[in-house]
């Protein structure tokens, strides 16, 4: 019997490599295959905000101080259960610690959670917590016309008390990804527990406001995945002041525009890399992504050698290593030297844009599902493009499942065209 | 033993006349020592909108296009829910026909139901159902700012053919309500199950628009509960064009602004009576309440006189007897003549507002459970205003449980400073 079902399973997984596959049933078939070993293993541990994002959209034209038909939709978010659930899909098995209250946002979002088969034993559940909700009402575009967000519960019940009674899954995390809903001491509390057993910590700043509690916990970060604007207010928080000015975009997407733009961003990056964090990605939106270290492509590389692979997805390697083939650069001259800043543009990729939010999620969640499958921090980001671009035609912030072979044939797209924009000595 | 439990019930019973008794356990008691009996009565049947309005309200005053902190709450409510759970906190047990999705916001909505003991089987539940939803972002003073509706659900989903599956239940009625959410199509097939058995049917207009479906129906409705803008559009409606203007308010409340807004009220009322409705009750906010119909106080008697008392409880009935002695306007000459109009005015009363909606809902809900008690329609107004005073007290649309001894001493007040503000032939 055992070895017939092990054949249905072999035969399952050939099917799962086909092009329109979906690694939606994979994700699945690999999850039951390795079946008891996975508990052993380490997992991602993912900190922040779960919340139910409710979104009003008029038939036409609102007017104000009275009704408008229209359509109300709900969207399950939070900067940190996105990514979880990016990382879900791609075949990691995220441990997520959040606050949830009974009420109905809580349950949705709870029922999602255990629908998925992840744990939900991180997420504390109580009558006196609100869940978080944002309530938007858009224009008829779907551009935001105003939005009131009650989120206070993250921080308030998310507290350091909550978060090291699982020191045990953080001490043995491949990471730990925190997102900067939580208040100060929740953040410090679990960069601590991570620092510890020298786990590398993933910081999300969330927002331009929120970004700035970077502060307290810079020395315990390895990675930080900031937008243009949260970068520059990471970068003054750091250097204890308003040193660094919002960069004003221009139109072109040509080459010149991503060295003019990398040139604008330099002096606020340095300041992230020389507080220590390991690995900078700055998302840009349609102008793609910076991934920035100190020293060259094999220090870059060495920055991100914490992450111990956890996940023997095979299938998720192969393709993906198919596609982006290890070591580009190869030819670079590396240096080992402190004051080299290195650093690699990846392009956007084209979308058919349904929904722009959960596209940065996304990019964290499939960059970091990725480098627990064993792949290097440029195969993973762009693999992380490639998701990112699933989320943006997708209605929901994650999409419901991810078409395997369409990330892949998109990493390949985005890993081909990336290119060294800057590797110079800072001083 | 079942004698020691019958004494049990007394004592309670006993108990639940101290004034400050809510009759939130007295309801459960009557229910439960009737016992068996219940399911053999008349129950008013209720047909309408089941709605969650979802209210989200900024900490400080919200910028557009950008996320603001506050509060978001979620509120049931819908104008056939809100009459149907306040008369089921009044004691009345009423049979709910309505359209429920598998969502959210419909499971939050059924849970409810079901919690409060009340029947859920005239309600339609199916994923392709998208539960109405209101979703409203209001200012820091709490007024409406925007909204958005989602209801067309109760249109599409209460069907004829739905709510004919429930025509033992209407046949068998003391009353129906229908609210002017459902179709024309639905309030006619509602309407004439009612009209076969003759049972009186009451209607809630909703809004100004939807209060113009009492054209393809008038000739089946006994009560309609009207505001000022809901009576001008249904008499325009009833009479074929604009006849009739938007009344224009004062803000005086004297005696003699009652009259004058009655004089402005008193054709479009008439054309409703002519129409074959033979209650109006028209609500005036702070205003109070007219109460309206042809020939005199006994024959306003006569025309609720189809419902017929199916609820006995006494406690209820004796409690409200006794703050409202019936027979008021007993020296008045009564008129048989069809060309008389009668019309009496109740004061509204001073209340704490905390929020407006459901005022209205609770006033037709207190007005239809007392009349379901055997209460006159006189007392029964009275209790109805006493409820929406409750209603505008508390967060929700109805308040979590009513206190018997307040709704009674309100009631005394409303009903004994009513006073007959028409008495004439209308040739």
């Amino acid at each position: 019997m055992e070895s017939s079902a092990q054949r249905r399973l072999d035969s399952i997984t050939r099917h799962l490599l086909l092009p329109i596959q979906s690694n939606h049933g994979l994700q699945k078939v690999v999850l039951s295959s390795n079946g008891g070993l996975k508990h052993e293993e380490a997992e991602p541990v993912v900190i922040g905000g779960m919340v139910l994002d409710i979104h009003a959209t008029p038939s036409f034209p609102a007017n104000p101080r009275t009704t408008t038909p229209g359509k109300v939709s709900y969207v399950l978010g939070g900067v940190a259960r996105n990514v979880a659930e990016c990382m879900a899909k791609l075949g990691a098995k995220p441990f997520m610690i959040s606050a949830l209250g009974l009420d109905m946002a809580g349950n949705l979002l709870l029922e999602h959670w255990e629908s998925a088969g992840l744990s939900t034993e991180g997420i504390w559940k109580h009558q006196n917590i609100e869940t978080a909700v944002v309530c938007s009402v858009l224009d008829t575009s779907g551009e935001l016309a105003t939005a009131v967000a009650s989120v206070e519960s993250i921080e308030k019940f998310l507290t350091p008390e909550w978060i090291e009674r699982f020191r045990c899954n953080i001490r043995s995390a491949t990471v730990v990804m925190v997102d900067a809903n939580l208040n100060p001491s929740a953040l410090r509390s679990s960069c601590q527990l991570a620092a510890e057993s020298k786990i590398p910590v993933w910081f999300e700043p969330v927002s331009v406001e929120k970004s700035r509690r970077i502060n307290s916990v810079v020395k315990y970060i390895s990675f930080a995945s900031p937008n243009e604007d949260e970068l520059v207010a990471m970068a003054n928080t750091l250097s204890g002041g308003n040193v660094f000015c919002p960069i004003e975009r221009e139109s072109s997407t040509s080459k010149r525009s991503n060295e003019k733009l990398f040139h604008m961003l330099k002096p606020a990056i340095w300041v992230l890399l020389e507080n220590g964090i390991k690995i900078v990605i700055v998302t840009l939106g349609s102008d793609g992504v910076f991934l920035c270290s100190k020293g060259g492509p094999n220090l870059m590389r060495v920055g991100c050698d914490g992450i111990k692979p956890c996940n023997p997805n095979e299938i998720f390697f192969n393709t993906m290593t198919a596609s982006c083939p290890p070591k580009p650069f190869s030819s670079l001259q590396d240096s080992e030297r402190s004051s080299f800043l290195f650093a690699v543009h990846f392009p956007a990729l084209p979308a058919s844009v349904v929904r722009l939010t959960g596209a940065g999620d996304c990019l964290v969640g499939g960059t970091i599902s990725s480098l627990c499958a064993g792949l290097d921090i440029m195969q993973s980001v762009a693999v992380g493009i490639a998701a990112s671009k699933a989320a943006v035609e997708s209605k929901t912030n994650v999409p419901s499942a991810f078409n395997l072979a369409a990330i892949a044939d998109d990493a390949r797209s985005v890993y081909s065209a990336a290119e060294v924009v800057f590797h110079q000595s800072m001083l």
